[in-house]
């Protein structure tokens, strides 16, 4: 089992137990996170971003670690999440194998990984365990907490579930309830892992790793995060030429990859395979087919979104999401403003499907931007 | 290696040598088909119907077989597809495992079954397997051509080799050539057959046979073949009961289906898995990656298109469709039109996406009537 924490990443410790919501606790554990910027005097300047499946804490270079993060064009001094103005905090999620504690992290009651030992992983255990940290911290309410992909479920759940955490909200492709395509995907993605026979039960090693079912998991994932739209244009028809065929495929396979798309493919699920934990996928893929804010009040989405007391909120997504479709971002917006807030939604004619946050940062840098600078 | 042959199945004999389009060819090779209605004296009344990627020839009950076809309120005495009035033919696929010949067949070279030492399939070479049934028939012109899916491929690959073999045509959900989300979506659906340990490169048996793999690429299939939007209405987020859930999964399986969509992914795999041949499903797969109509001229796939000439023509699809998006049968209408066909594109509101035409009856039925009725 391996975890993959970069430099300079920091850790609060969780309290023990720390109480699971579908049964257990966990014992020992703690969360990893990095900061940008300086928490004011009057302590009221802090932004907490709460991240998707894969992220680490390190969204952006600072001191601790030089490197580019994974949201380097959103936060830093002048930019969209302008540092020289806010105290930004970002936790790697519960659950996760990039510091914070999951499944590949040591039990302590075994001295082994937790493996599927560990206990059921919520949403909101995630959202608990990030304003633990926020809290141990020095904050009493953030300024602003943002939430991406399943950040927005867990930004939710957060504000759901500690009333006055937060004056203002941006949720970025995000989504109240799981639905039963995306559902259906991540089942797909699970199975995909589970199936590998070196999965083995979730008692894998470096040595006996499932890769090809981490590589279908990966590849169906960007699949689903990008467009159809975009790579029309981007791969077209275009093929290899033959030394990158020859390249890529063992020469008795008549079925290798023969078009850009698929070697695409295949350069994320190499990249990817081996820098997250199997388990660790498992357990987020799952907590987020469980979120529904609407088991809050009656089953009823709208009214327990309207629940959430927030002064302004943002709520943007991409016109060609298919994995947290459009339609979801404008619920979180009504619910929001249902419940009085100042909510606008905000659609973005975006090619890049899900992952547009992470990319398309033309309008994705403005609209956060703007509306952090307004508050 | 088994192939699945509905009782009544009639056979025609390709010629043999039958020549593939991207190299080698065909011996003692045959093609499936059934017929309903009758020829009439002139022989002007006959339609072929081209199908998707996994029917066999037997679309609707006819004398040989009584039972329900795969487009049964489509075809048969007063429903859309007259048999009162026209002499349709639907043919089973070349490459495909029900009747027509193709990897599961014998290889009358090593009386053994092809396996992957079958040609290279084309859409192209389906075309003219099945234009060779119907001059067998002793037909000379067809009064309409009908392609669904990858028959709509199928069909568009006939016209422009056999100009003159029909003089009306309608086009269901097809496509002109495959675009990469499409290509990504096959790809991974080879590669989880092709990772089945049990495929073993093709040399698989009832024994041991890559039931996994397959259970995959089935279930990728279904969630492209339908929409979010139909199964939102349909399955929401209500879960199995304790029962069924305990029924479908191992003790030991603590990422077993929950869900009332993984539950229907897994009945559809579950049907399927067994009843086509995997490397037949293969090949049939990856020649639709390869088709594009581009290549007739000057890799334009609209004067390639413009190039068929027709009377009359009707492009259909459903504006839910993430597989052969609707944008693909739009372009099919245009490029038939520059060719100085009366085309017509018909969007079809269907919330069930690719497969609508096998389910929205209500809206595919009235359409494709109409267009033969004005015939």
């Amino acid at each position: 089992m391996t975890e993959f924490i970069p430099p300079g990443t920091r850790y609060i410790d969780l309290p023990s137990p720390f109480p699971m919501k579908r049964g257990g606790a966990l014992h020992g554990a703690r969360m990893a996170y990095e900061t940008w910027g300086r928490l004011n005097a009057a302590g009221d300047n802090a932004v907490l971003i709460v991240t998707g499946l894969s992220p680490d804490a390190h969204a952006a270079a600072n001191a601790g670690n030089p490197q580019d993060g994974w949201w380097e064009p959103m936060l830093g001094p002048g930019k969209p999440i302008d540092t020289d103005r806010w105290f930004v905090i970002c936790v790697n999620s519960l659950g996760s194998c990039k510091g914070s504690t999951g499944p590949a992290s040591i039990n302590p009651a075994s001295a082994a990984p937790y493996r599927l030992d560990f206990p059921d992983l919520s949403i909101e255990d995630g959202a608990d365990a990030a304003w633990h940290v926020v809290r141990q911290l020095g904050i009493g309410q953030l300024a602003c907490l943002i939430g991406n992909s399943m950040g927005g479920m867990t930004a939710l759940a957060l504000l759901l579930r500690h009333p006055g955490c937060a004056r203002h909200h941006i949720n970025i492709s995000g989504s109240a309830q799981a639905l039963p395509f995306s559902i259906a995907i991540r089942s797909l993605q699970r199975e995909a892992i589970r199936l590998d026979p070196q999965w083995n039960n979730g008692n894998y090693d470096d040595d006996c790793y499932p890769e090809s079912g981490m590589r279908m998991a990966r590849k169906l994932g960007v699949i689903t995060y990008r467009s159809a739209l975009e790579w029309d244009g981007r791969f077209g028809r275009v093929r290899l030429d033959q030394s990158q065929q020859d390249a890529q495929r063992a020469e008795e396979d008549p079925f290798g990859l023969e078009f850009q798309v698929e070697s695409y493919l295949e350069g994320h699920a190499r990249r990817f395979v081996r820098k997250f934990d199997p388990n660790c996928y498992l357990y987020l893929s799952r907590s987020m087919d469980w979120f529904s804010v609407a088991e809050n009040v009656g089953d009823d989405m709208l009214a327990s979104l309207a629940r959430i007391q927030v002064q302004k909120a943002l709520a943007i997504g991409a016109t060609t999401d298919i994995l947290f479709p459009l339609e979801q971002q404008r619920q979180i917006a009504e619910g929001l403003a249902a419940g009085g807030a100042q909510a606008t939604f905000m659609p973005m004619d975006s090619p890049q499907g899900h992952d547009a946050f992470l990319v398309d940062y033309q309008r994705f840098g403005p609209a956060v931007g703007d509306f952090l600078a307004s508050l």
